[in-house]
């Protein structure tokens, strides 16, 4: 199967009307940008276009699509054939994964004939909303974790492939581990995981159940405490295992509590490194009120996956650009600015970002603290050789966030953190 | 690759540990159900179970995965060994897709070893509960349309493979068509779609993209007539294509204003067959609002694929019966009945449920009015011959949906439309 029927039905309608009044080879920029951040969200996280550029290599139609495009009517003979010979051969630019963005941010920037950038329209998004949707919720909540590992275990709340983009998604924003095999083989993320509550329940008694888990995986594991009475667990957990016991995890129950108690309790059967791992419907709030608690390490699970209250990321992808003319829609809702746009952000000199500036049809002054923001992907249908690897990535977004102003990083809601001033062309 | 790895971690961690305390062959139960429907909500409908049972069918471990799971000490030669001979050899019963379910209804049955059912954990889990949040927000949605048919176009905003499930359980929802070209192909769902904003702004002016349009699809086709000023729009709509014209469509400002005003001028210009599409952010609370305005079609994207509000369907999958020994986890919050379940829905003799009747090892009592509400997927590893097709599913959901209590339709928060009684082994 290839990518190419990931793709709303009106594209090839377009492409094939264009075709035909000899409009599709007008030279177009198509932008990637958010009119607005999900309510009270502060900033976005870019990701996924590391994954979007992997999809676009495999991006041809193949005899199946067109057999089945040609069967339901959908294209005719002039548009088969054009698409029998797609290939992009246009520049895609961006901001690089892992940067923040902005209402208004020109995170993505698509040029080449119209025909060849409007069929890239619902997988560019579909990639996009979903990664940075997640990505932005893992990074408020490796904020609230204040530098306590995270590990993302929320495949079974989210579609079973969305479930390996999330783990991407999370790992970028700074989680250290991902429950999902799948993940760790295609991206190379860390993976972890011991044993759920049906393990304890398959055996007769708890001890049984953690005295198996010890001697297949050894002291090095996680016990989980909480299927019965969590101190008996935890009682239990070191009368198998001994105070060498690397770590036990919560999954139920109120955390805070628990965790005192645990640590309490821990310490005072000579399990003074034994770690405390909880987990169970974390979201960054959540995490947030556990700051002061003895926890080692944060499973996220449901909440990451789902973006957090915010499962789509807003963005859409507008023509801005045709044959050099800057176009807008003019609607009463949606006034954009049209033209290819090129973002810098300013910085005082202690290096706190203060604002987006964004030009229409040409070059932000050039002023001293200024970071452009936008590199080249692919040139001339070709991706160039240094698309950044997602450790790069995850380490874009840590120094990101130290650069915006501290309020930025509040989990409340509020502005976004740096405004973005659009400027449209002279 | 195989769907083998859409697995966590902890999964394989025990099967590890269950084949060398000899306990991985106890014959098991685990169920699939949700402890709680999302906040407000009155019903759930079962969806994916048809796309889990085609995935199952390639659920095995070939030697790629092997190689990942041996090189990142994933697996030790015993689990190697056993993950390489995997097949499923055991009974996969449920609802079917198309049911209502309610907190407590048991809606996947797995049985068969401990270590067999416990590895498909989390494609389960992830398949259905993506899949039937999608169908629980797109039923809110059909309801609220009051017949007037509803086109799928979310695919954008959503995970590019999830946008497909998406299509799938909109389509079992009652949506009647879907922008998705994947959902067509793969499941032969009518898929739709004209033009977009882009269209238009490609062209000299609107007259000109439309002219086009027309002439590329002929009048039975749809004129996005928001791009510039609405009137207007239409005005060139009807000059161009005369008032045989298919459709409108508008995607911004106030649709219940502009629909009433566009039906006017629609009528005004002899176009009284044209049918009005309106879209963009529709939910179902904002479909239900235009239910008095002239709108014949609606375009629902973000909220059906991101399931309203509720984007997980909240569903677990617990063990709760080993070798005949009913098996429950005992924390505070999370108290459950264990053992196998049988469902009976009861049924006034009007034909309007009453209540879900779910017994812990042993069977209900039977009354006049009861429906069975599992059935068999999977006898002995092999999948049964008669697993419902789709479009039965769609018919399925819509005469359940007649089929509770009134109150049990409406949109605002309430308690589930009808109890569920799950009654404990005696």
């Amino acid at each position: 199967m290839t990518a190419a029927l990931l793709t709303d039905h009106y594209e090839l309608t377009m492409v094939g009307a264009a075709l035909k009044d000899g409009t599709a080879d007008r030279r177009c920029v198509f932008e990637v940008f958010a009119r607005r951040l999900p309510p009270g969200r502060r900033y976005g996280v870019v990701a996924g276009t590391g994954r979007l550029l992997e999809l676009l290599r495999e991006f041809r139609f193949d005899e199946a699509d067109l057999r089945h495009l040609r069967e339901e009517g959908i294209a005719d003979e002039e548009l088969i054939g054009w698409l029998s010979r797609y290939q992009f051969r246009g520049e895609i630019s961006g901001y690089p994964e892992g940067e923040l963005f902005f209402p208004g941010s020109p995170i993505l920037t698509v040029s080449g004939t119209f025909a060849e950038c409007v069929v890239l329209e619902t997988l560019i998004l579909s990639v996009l909303n979903h990664d940075c949707a997640v990505a932005a919720a893992g990074a408020r909540m490796v904020t609230a974790a204040r530098g306590r590992p995270l590990i993302e275990m929320g495949s079974r709340r989210t579609h079973e492939e969305a479930a390996v983009a999330a783990a991407r998604s999370a790992y970028l924003a700074g989680f250290a581990y991902t429950s999902n095999l799948e993940a760790g083989r295609r991206y190379g993320i860390p993976t972890t995981g011991t044993a759920a509550h049906a393990f304890t329940l398959l055996h007769d008694d708890e001890r049984t159940a953690f005295a198996s888990q010890v001697a297949a995986l050894g002291k090095d594991t996680t016990l989980l405490v909480d299927t019965y009475d969590i101190a008996d667990g935890i009682r239990t957990a070191i009368a198998v295992a001994g105070p060498e016991l690397r770590a036990v995890r919560i999954d139920s129950g109120d955390l805070s509590v628990l965790a005192a108690h645990s640590r309490q309790l821990l310490d005072s059967l000579g399990a003074t490194e034994t770690k405390i791992i909880v987990s169970g419907d974390l979201d960054e709030y959540a995490i947030a009120s556990l700051a002061a608690e003895p926890v080692d390490i944060y499973g996220a699970g449901t909440a990451v996956v789902v973006g957090s209250g915010a499962p789509t990321a807003n963005l859409v992808y507008k023509l801005v650009e045709v044959d050099g003319r800057a176009v807008v829609k003019r609607s009463e809702h949606k006034a954009t600015v049209g033209g290819r746009k090129t973002a810098v952000r300013r910085h005082k000199p202690t290096g706190t970002a203060t604002e987006e500036v964004v030009v229409s049809q040409g070059l932000p002054e050039r002023q001293a603290g200024d970071q452009p923001l936008q590199r080249d992907f692919v040139t001339g249908g070709e991706q160039v050789d240094d698309i950044p690897a997602l450790t790069q990535s995850r380490e874009r977004l840590h120094d990101a966030l130290i650069s915006i102003p501290w309020e930025g990083l509040k989990l409340s809601a509020g502005d976004p953190a740096i405004p973005v001033t659009v400027v449209p062309a002279s």
